[in-house]
């Protein structure tokens, strides 16, 4: 019998720093509505879709930072998209900025299962950017100013039994390209692995000349790679295009424990993708293949937890 | 100023258990003097090219098992690939079968210098397949049986002034699909990966159904993203074809460190591939994405070295 768990990605186009709350959160909810017909149980949203990908700006006034960050979740500002998804008994992974009661501030993310009771939280472990900003630099990138470091490390959690109680993990953008969070969660047992990001598609100030095509392909193999190495399944899910001015690139994706790209958007644009997912075929990778009990080697593994930096020889 | 160094891969088609091994000793010599003469400052062998993947039988006799090993290297049997090497100022990397005279056996390969000198060795840790034969099964997977585990870790070197010395890994066929090897190298700064596979095109005794094509993507793909995750440049290179009535996959590919493949074999047979490999590609990465100093969270990946197997959650 197959345990099929059907997996949607909603990607978004771009969200302006202009456009208001109620007239995101409605996008967010037409997306999960169109993935709920489709079959979707559960919908996989970006990084920080509620928002514009604010780090981008070096805001210097703590009140408008707030702005962009939830107290609580769920609350006032997204209640609106858990009551829809439990009303179609659809579940939801969503990316927020979260100010806790303690006034830490981390780049987090949740899954919420079919009764809108929350599963899992995680909060983005490797955060890129800087703490300072870019002397005369028209956009920033300030994850390291506006978050903490995640100190939840890399949790599995299971899903519902209508989930046939799938074991999943979540990371966040930059994470993915890291096998380490990867590895954690695969060291769990992981079957479904969900994340959201915001990419530049290209340099903002003109720097580095990589191209939207050559940083897409980067996102999608490291998806595809680590996936395979793990024996999972996986859902990337971008915000995607001219954002303020900034590019983001697109190309979220679903992709098997073999490491293949079975749906893709196409669009940089607010678009759904769907796979219907046996869990089952992780069973292959994990028996044989990646069956870490019989294969791995952890007394030569000791450079990944004993430095931080590279350090050449001699 | 470029960093330049001219990597090939040697494919080599089947190797025969029939094959005598001055006859095998000729191609590889062959493979080596059109790689020369395209240039190639490095050559890169397979997996234990000096015979048949002969981990595929079960040999009970301890006699008949030594010769498909080395004593020391080089030795007789293969000094004069070792002269032509040096007569041609090309290094290579030879996979071979070690015997030392403590009577351990490991899965090794070496790296030599345009000098001939040995710039370093490498034991396979990942060993794949089992100790004990598979009963009615016409080809066995033996090397948990035949070999020790790797007891040298993950030992980066440098190579000489002529290859601008380039830091410089090796792993072994299995070992590709392992990101822990990977990343312990990528924490020495290697720039130039160099390994060999024998890889089964399908289950020979009719298992899994996987295909030959998928095998060869999984393949691929592992190479290209732990390429990019460590910054580097990688040659990965396959003993191919119908070899004793088992199939193994081709496709030693060149991949630079933005995980593209830059030369891949078309064939099954005796093949070269080449690249000017700019050493200076690996900086990009290496300085901003996986600057690891920056942006690595060791406190958060001690399951990777904390536990085996998989722990799944309640």
């Amino acid at each position: 019998m197959p345990r099929i768990l059907t997996l949607a990605g909603a990607q978004t186009g771009p969200i302006q720093r202009a456009d208001t709350r109620a007239h995101t959160l409605d996008r967010l909810i037409a997306l999960l509505e169109s993935a709920a017909k489709q079959g979707a149980q559960l919908v996989v949203f970006p990084e920080l879709p509620l928002t514009t990908f604010f780090p981008r700006w070096f805001i210097e006034n703590t009140q408008e930072l707030d702005t962009y960050f939830e107290r609580e979740m769920p609350n006032p500002n997204c209640q609106r998209l858990f009551d829809r998804a439990r009303e179609l008994r659809v579940g939801f992974h969503l990316g927020y900025a979260e100010l806790t009661p303690e006034g830490q501030r981390f780049n987090s993310a949740i899954t919420v299962g079919p009764d809108g009771q929350i599963l899992g939280k995680y909060r983005k472990v490797h955060l890129p950017g800087s703490v300072e900003p870019r002397a005369g630099a028209r956009f920033q990138q300030l994850e390291k100013r506006y978050f903490e470091y995640g100190d939840l490390g890399f949790p599995a959690f299971r899903g519902p039994t209508e989930w046939h109680r799938a074991i999943m993990g979540m990371l966040i953008c930059n994470d993915r390209r890291w096998p380490e969070g990867w590895r954690c969660y695969g060291l769990q047992g992981v079957e479904v692995m969900v994340m959201g990001y915001n990419s530049a598609a290209y340099d903002p100030n003109g720097g580095d000349g990589e191209s939207a095509e050559l940083r897409t392909h980067h996102s999608t193999m490291a998806v595809q790679a680590n996936a395979y190495m793990n024996a999972t399944w996986a859902v990337a899910v971008a915000k995607a295009g001219n954002e303020d001015g900034s590019g983001l690139i697109g190309g979220s994706c679903i992709v098997s424990p073999n490491g293949i790209v079975v749906a893709q958007a196409k669009t940089l644009s607010d678009e759904v993708i769907l796979a219907e997912a046996d869990l089952d075929d992780c069973l292959q990778g994990k028996e044989k293949m990646f069956n870490f009990a019989q294969h791995r080697r952890p007394q030569h593994y000791r450079r990944i937890v004993e430095q931080v930096g590279a350090e050449p020889p001699a």
